[in-house]
């Protein structure tokens, strides 16, 4: 096979636990409740150079099924919320980029824009966002909806979101503040630009009330897999968090997600993919299947069955828990997920209980549990079939499997010429090979919109 | 005249290039771009023991006149926005209060909970919100509106918006989460309370998605002085900045608005009232006036004309610079400031440009220029007559302004018995002698939500 002529980028996906949803329970985890934790992890991923650090969110608690939820971390109540928390890490690092999970679906453009680009400014150009729309019916009622938004709904208003979000983030060139103590010009009136935007769901004039960071704008993110997920991303994104679990799956999305930049005129090296990957590394097979084991064995069967069902977006718990996983109708949530575990079940004739002990460690991402040569062997093969352009490493706990990776599997695959010494860049963007966004010229710009 | 048994609280009020209108231009003037010049202040400040820092905010750039926007550093432009700023001086800080402004009129009381609850533990109980509602038309284009929303509807809706907030943030009890690893309980189900809030601007189920804080929720901040603005500080608030700038409307501002609490069963001491001063020291008089003076030549004509008519809500730019100020019809906007500015033009007979002259430094608060015991007097004097229970110090400029009052004033008002030596307790409740908010009670609550 030839080899590829980059490397790696590698996420460190933080969940305040750990990844495994029992993680909370293991002698060895953090609660992660306090911030200090965060500010080690963040010290230990910067020293691996990773290129960022990624959190999640959801606007809501899961409480469908109180007994269960009260019995797990992944309710939906977190110890922080990402923009904040990465703001707070934003002055206690200098190269990680910093990557929070945002909805569309609950959210006003102006206020997001305006809090990313503050993140990227007060990170000098570590910022990313990370857009996600929210299809959590538990969410909705926090936000003055009686259900779901629809899935396609949801959709319609991300892209005019992301439109908004993007168009703000151009209100300024980068050398707009002259700051002349001198002639008394704070700003150069010309390197300004209204945004004048009117849509649908939509109405802002503009501009952002914050000047531009080093990197121009923050990374824009996406994880929907989707087909309006997928268009979306194709048109706006430039990292994508993907979800394939097999090779055959991450070899596909890659190439019809790389495949549709063109219809936008963009180049396939404009978006990175990186699947997410739950590694449990041991320095023996046998070893890593112990620590995997112990953190299975934490499992307690109403939280695995609890999240099996929100998962599937079906209420399981009137099916055997010993018998097959049902045909279930399509519902409102995230499809792609869905579909995923019900593909998995039917593959290998999963019963209830046997599906979810396989997803409820990597929840239905890509779980590699074997040895430093093992894991990198792996990875390797999926960036190299053009699967992945790098990985979003899942830890399982926290911090313990974030030094495992870095301890064991980092040097490996430095051996290989497979991931960096050393950061490229100053900036988030630098390091992912990213082009710096050019504010949109005064004239294409100022025509559509002034 | 008795003294008062208790000392002064103390704000430093950050503004990025310093409070003065012209201070960006000053040759001893931080921009306020980075994030190490607030580190740097912060460090100042809780060095010298305030009780927190406080950031003003607003959603908008004023353009109207955009040759005069783009001559100086208050257009609305802000180097970063004041919840992400907090939260990364949050991990740079350990005993300093961190209070942020935000607005009802364009947030949504979700996001805007739990931001300053993430806010809060990420500080360990030092966080507070100013709520504001926003007056500026140009603010409102950016929010879906066509012009800006009435002063009634806006503060209707603020009500709303402070109980479902505080709603909010009692949606567990302190104890909550046990994380007993070994019984796989996470959180007590009996110790979380469901809002079920519909009003007319929301319908919010909860409870937050976030634990509370060893403070129990932020410290909640208020500064509108209108009528409807002081009813919703003596329901709700428990910190007021105020903006009057002779010693006899403190007095009378500070008995009125301490005289509604009993109305809704709170006590006078529920409520901390901090007027704003903006105090230009010297070791002499002559020194502290030159300091004013340089500063003051700094302010361009245009500037001091649109700073004018922006605060006071009408355009004055077709009256005669050296006239009279005309008589004004009331407006939509900051109705409170707009009557401060008129009162003080009849009050000595000022002409445009000495009125902007005027106000163009401290911006229509309270301006004192002197010796340090010439400004410790008025502290002192304004103090004891229960004008205030303490000052929000806005400093001329950044960083000098701030290290003057701590170098030369603080050793004044210790030597007076009138500040502190040190913080009395961890969070910024306890430092400001606020109670602990129980989270209500379950019986209470449960009956009226779930």
């Amino acid at each position: 096979m030839a080899r590829r002529n980059e490397r790696m980028k590698l996420g460190a996906f933080l969940y305040f636990t750990g990844h495994h949803l029992a993680a909370w329970r293991h002698p060895d985890a953090q609660q992660g409740t306090e911030l200090v934790d965060y500010v080690e992890l963040a010290r230990i991923a910067e020293a691996a150079k990773f290129d960022a650090l990624f959190l999640a969110d959801g606007v809501g608690v899961r409480l469908s099924d109180r007994e269960a939820a009260s019995r797990k971390a992944h309710s939906g109540v977190t110890p922080f919320e990402p923009i904040t928390l990465l703001s707070a890490l934003a002055a206690v690092t200098s190269r990680i980029g910093l990557v929070a999970t945002a909805s569309t679906s609950y959210s006003d453009p102006y206020n997001l824009a305006r809090q990313f680009a503050s993140l990227d400014r007060l990170s000098n150009g570590r910022a990313g966002w990370n857009l996600v729309t929210s299809a959590d019916p538990e969410a909705a009622l926090n936000f003055g909806h009686d259900a779901a938004i629809r899935h396609a709904d949801r959709y319609a208003r991300a892209e005019e979101f992301a439109d908004v979000v993007l168009g703000l983030w151009n209100s300024w060139d980068d050398d707009a503040f002259v700051r002349d103590r001198a002639s008394g010009r704070y700003f150069d009136p010309e390197k300004l630009r209204l945004l004048n935007h009117s849509g649908e769901h939509f109405k802002v004039r503009g501009p952002l009330n914050i000047p531009r960071s080093p990197q121009g704008h923050p990374v824009l993110v996406q994880a929907g897999a989707s087909q309006a997920g997928m268009e979306l991303a194709a048109r706006t994104a430039e990292l994508v968090f993907a979800a394939e679990v097999t090779l055959e799956d991450a070899v596909s999305f890659y190439a019809r997600l790389k495949g549709r930049l063109a219809a936008y005129g963009r180049r396939p090296d404009e978006l990175k993919v990186l699947p997410g990957v739950f590694p449990v590394v041991g320095r023996t097979l046998a070893e890593a299947e112990e620590k995997f084991e112990a953190l299975q064995e934490l499992i307690q069967p109403e939280v695995g069955l609890d999240f099996l069902s929100t998962t599937i977006g079906v209420d399981l718990s009137a099916y055997p828990l010993d018998g097959p996983v049902p045909d279930l109708p399509e519902t409102n949530g995230n499809r792609s997920r869905q579909a995923l575990l019900l593909a998995l079940a039917r593959r290998e004739n999963l019963t209830i209980r046997q599906l979810y002990k396989r997803v409820a460690g990597a929840r239905g991402h890509w779980q590699v549990v074997g040895t430093p040569a093992q894991v990198a062997d792996l990875l390797e093969e999926r960036f190299e079939a053009y699967g992945a352009d790098g990985f979003n490493v899942m830890s399982p706990i926290k911090p313990g499997g974030l030094v495992d990776f870095v301890e064991l599997v980092l040097p490996e695959l430095r051996r290989r010429g497979l991931f960096r010494e050393d950061y490229e860049g100053a900036t988030l963007r630098q390091n992912l090979g990213l082009d710096h966004p050019a504010a949109r010229s005064a004239s294409r710009f100022a025509a559509a919109a002034e």
